[in-house]
């Protein structure tokens, strides 16, 4: 009988930047002629079916323009194509066109693609870099920062992934331009969850600018890019592996997400936040955690970045109860909650037991209310 | 335009202990009650159709008779179970019996089930924490050590994986009576090119001890279980990440995989690389790294060890080299071998082009000789 010690205590650096702009693709390649990723010559571009043409084959061109090696890896746009088989094919197909450890992989379109393309630059060979190139305000919202990558499986949404930095992160607020209204609105569903659970300030600018950011008015697009990007690392600097804290983050989740699976996805993600962001008013409200005016401030809000604020017609409210209690949240009968605390802050908690405890019928009476 | 700076830097330790003796369960058990992974008190026990009846259900029963909510999860015996299906598979499985973040994976088995455990473990939940309870040889001979956890893909053999540190690795010594003699000789074959590269003093104890080694004599098998992972850890230590000096591990390798596949498994793993170290005593006498006697010296040990030192007849040497010369580290037509300098030590190059390059002539050649 005998052990041995394995010691594997090391100074890891993961730190990376975010840079917002517009046309980001030539400081892309200035970047990597630079050395951002050493001396890497090799890159897989993972993009989905919209963005290719619209964004992704540009940067492909430019990185053969450079002389680089480059090849384009397009799946079916949208979020089914967020599983494990996608990533199958993609690494097959990586595979086969020679990629082994020394290439990059660049991530070009919005979550869906960021979150799949991380998570594939994760477990090939063993982990790759990888960069992130957001088209989309809601990757820019929510994608950027925090080094969340998954997939969905039929048992439970992003379940399956890990925790992978990104080289660094491009926000290209000119591609903004090319997406449907309602998938602005998606995104600033999340801007505006940022906004309620840490910045009562950038609350009052959301609602004083919100005609300029809907005309994706220049500077109040780089701001609105900003502050998300502050106020997420904030949280997730204090828990960067989701023990407690980051929960806030979750901010209206509890309800949208059920929603979201309710509706089957017609609702886009944050159009279903939108909705649990009301919902958790609610429960504050009820709570004494915030009162009538504020309850109205956010919804007026919402209702401003053109985001739907009560359940559609066609969800039954009984499934969505059902849903809801089913979740992996559920401790004895009991689902858990986080809520904000007035406008710009949250009810804070233990580290060990995060979140408000609420039954069947006080959720049951709340979702009467919206 | 604007960027912003996420930053992190962080000491991350990922030690863990290697306790290596008979019997073990009872200890795994007393671990665990001593917070070995906190407070976590559900457990996934992985492990294949052959180790289940032998020790996993063992395991099993002894974390209910605890107190803690335990399952099994079984797949196929065999390598060709290490593959993303078989993951998927275990993953889905996990999910419907509600295993979350809160889990622990308990790998029983060899090589292929810690392989594939501790690849679930890293992306389950975005990780969870995992322990390798080895029952062969050769898990305790390379397993053990390195955190490199894999599976295969139709095109490439580990290839899609991560690196993902264990919080305990457990070799059961008892466990190895109930190998194959062939599984012996197989894992015996690592922990001789261990020897090789790196420790005369070892090899010489081989040389004197073998018999006894063969016979699973308790303190044989004590010292080589310790010295496979202090050798392994030295190397491994140097180069967490497998840039360069990491290589060395592919004693034998390089011919040794390629004789595996042609033999379509027919070969286990071991005595594929036997062959293939072999293959590079004489690449090395050819380059005057080794003298004849030394050369023979290998030769002998490996057949003391009941394993196999010729090419078998019925491997094409022609589809062989076609192999070889396929292989992702070809490079202009040369392929990059590593070989060892005389007895425990290895031929030293730079790090950024390590190995030396054989044109498929020279190879030729050393095949025919062996």
């Amino acid at each position: 009988m005998s052990t041995f010690d394995v010691e594997l205590k090391r100074v890891v650096d993961d730190s990376y930047e975010i840079e917002t702009g517009y046309e980001l693709s030539g400081k892309l390649i200035s970047d990597l002629r630079k050395g951002l990723v050493g001396k890497i010559k090799k890159f897989a571009v993972i993009t989905d079916s919209v963005v290719e043409e619209l964004y992704a084959r540009h940067i492909h061109k430019l990185l053969l323009d450079e002389g680089y090696s480059s090849e384009l890896f397009v799946f079916p746009a949208g979020e089914k194509s967020k599983v494990r088989s996608t990533k199958e094919m993609i690494e097959d197909a990586m595979l086969e066109k020679e990629y082994r450890r020394d290439c990059c992989i660049i991530a070009v379109g919005g979550g869906v693609v960021t979150d799949l393309a991380g998570f594939i630059a994760g477990t090939f060979a063993r982990g790759v870099p990888f960069i992130n190139y957001a088209t989309t305000l809601l990757a820019a919202a929510d994608a950027s920062v925090g080094g969340k990558t998954a997939v969905d499986t039929p048992r439970a949404t992003n379940l399956i992934g890990l925790f992978n930095q990104p080289k660094k992160v491009y926000i290209d607020i000119a591609t903004w331009k090319t997406l449907p209204k309602n998938q602005i609105s998606s995104g600033l569903a999340e801007t505006i969850k940022h906004a309620c659970m840490a910045d009562e300030e950038f609350f009052n600018y959301l609602e004083k600018n919100m005609d300029s950011i809907l005309k994706l008015e220049k500077e109040a697009c780089d701001h609105i890019s900003y502050k998300n990007c502050e106020i997420k690392y904030k949280v997730v600097m204090k828990d960067e592996k989701e023990s407690g804290l980051r929960e806030i983050l979750n901010l209206g989740h509890t309800v949208g997400r059920a929603i979201e699976t309710c509706s089957d996805y017609r609702l886009l993600h944050g159009e279903a936040v939108s909705i649990g962001l009301v919902a958790q008013t609610h429960l504050s409200r009820k709570l004494g955690y915030m009162d009538d005016s504020q309850v109205v401030r956010v919804r007026e809000l919402l209702k401003k970045a053109a985001l739907p604020i009560e359940i559609p017609d066609y969800i039954d409210k009984d499934e969505l109860l059902e849903k809801l209690y089913t979740d992996k949240k559920v401790r004895d009968s009991k689902l858990r909650f986080v809520v904000q605390y007035g406008i710009g802050s949250m009810v804070e908690f233990d580290k060990n037991d995060f979140g408000i405890s609420v039954s069947k019928e006080e959720a049951s009476e709340i979702l009467d209310e919206i």
